[in-house]
């Protein structure tokens, strides 16, 4: 059920994708955008989608936001990789923009990606309700900009000189803008679009977000970069600190299973719709890409 | 009264970016953010707070809507300074935030910087009305991103490559979209907040946008850096097509004064009121920065 749903949203993902660039003029920049917005798990836009869909909003409404938020990661991802941050040439087993393009290309695909987001998610289709549209945009920038997910690569960088290995807090709160802020935007805008409490999905989407993470940094240590589609191993020889280097690789699994039970019982009350939510909190810790 | 309100509007917008970028975090990412948004001529926010005074708006509301723009306008600097854009060490005649401190840190300043600008339009202060707020974000959107500014940019960069030079056509495409497309954002955004008809400020930004990309090349062949606050004589030395070159200096000269009276008379039906915007359409041809 859980990858059925989650295959259906990527597909759904694409084609929105497809449709959407395929109205911009064909420019490499344009070119690269589409590049970038390929592929992925699109386990934020299925978020959108699912919780969405709790409360009784379509996808057909709710791909918009749900594109949104994967045109604002793939910016991220796009940024994130230049030569200056990460200096990756493998994204999704495909080379990286600036490596199939070149840098001003990466530059300038990530920031129209970045626009596409609010783009996407104040266009009228994305919910008959202005105020909604307003809402869902403003939660969008509090996730992404300085006290959301810039904020968290900027103190991922920081990290990298910093003089003291970096503590179990910090990791956290750095985490929390580099990926939980954008799982938390995702998991709780079906409850924005219903105008509905999001306060369950928040406490799902926090437990989640974190799961996530330190899934992420198991699979630094244990994947093989064929099947994870990046280079792996690297936080680990670049010394940098992890969940795993601070709590051991077992103890990090048992974190991440904790956390995946709480994300659970955060839904009991919306009863049996939820599984397929709970299924991907599950599947976010047992994943192996 | 135009050199005085354009004074004024500069140090409002000056003083809502100490206030928005004071709560957040002292990191490095937020001081060069505050570097970037320091000093400028403020012209795209002062055209939001004087079309919204048109239609009985005060600057108290507009101020949100002037600042997102100068929000946008400098992430657009900070990203065009890098090395692999256009390479420049000077801007507004101080650092450009990759000499100051590093790509990485103007990368992500930017990057924060346009997601300030999407918060700031959306935030419940720049409107009470949330169909006002969706709709500025999505013209924001649609100005700045790969129908707008980014594709300007773009077309920017190919022409370097391209084996014609571009015609008068090309380049008042490629300027719509480096310059004009936000500057209508702002002469409209007065309009757009009382929710009023908006085309007789969208002629009078379609002239002056022009007008001021015009001057723009004219300043670039007659102004000293000292005075313009950036290198000059880059585009006539790189061989690019400018109004200039395609024009000649004198012609270019006369269009741009043609542009400012098509400007002007589009403003006929505001009466005594719209004389600031005349001021500044006439300001912007004469500017020696």
């Amino acid at each position: 059920m859980f990858s059925d749903r989650l295959g259906a949203a990527a597909q759904a993902i694409q084609a929105q994708f497809k449709h959407t660039l395929g109205q911009l003029d064909d420019v490499p920049v344009v070119r690269a955008m589409r590049h970038a917005t390929h592929g992925g798990k699109r386990l934020r836009g299925f978020l959108v989608i699912e919780s969405a869909r709790l409360h009784g909003i379509s996808s057909a409404q709710s791909i918009w936001a749900a594109t949104a938020v994967e045109a604002l990661h793939a910016y991220s991802l796009v940024h994130d990789d230049l030569p200056c941050m990460d200096d990756d040439d493998l994204r999704r087993g495909k080379p990286t923009v600036h490596r199939k393009w070149d840098e001003a290309t990466a530059v300038l695909a990530g920031d129209a990606l970045q626009t596409l987001a609010f783009e996407l998610v104040t266009r009228s289709e994305a919910s008959p309700e202005p105020a909604v549209r307003a809402e869902l945009a403003l939660r969008l920038a509090r996730a992404s900009g300085a006290e959301g997910m810039v904020l968290g690569q900027a103190l991922d960088i920081a990290a990298e000189t910093a003089e003291a290995p970096l503590s179990l807090d910090d990791i956290t709160r750095l985490q929390h803008g580099k990926t939980g802020a954008l799982i938390e935007w995702s998991a709780t805008a079906g409850a924005v679009l219903a105008q509905a409490d999001a306060a369950p999905l928040l406490r799902y989407a926090r437990a989640l977000g974190l799961a996530f993470q330190i899934a992420d940094d198991v699979l630094d240590v244990t994947g093989d970069s064929a099947t994870v589609g990046k280079a792996v191993g690297k936080d680990a020889s670049a010394g940098k600190a992890t969940f795993v280097s601070l709590l051991g690789l077992e103890a990090a699994r048992r974190r991440a299973a904790d956390l995946v039970s709480e994300a659970c019982d955060s839904l009991e009350g919306y009863g049996a719709e939820a599984e397929t939510l709970k299924e991907a909190a599950r599947f976010v810790v047992t994943r192996a890409h």
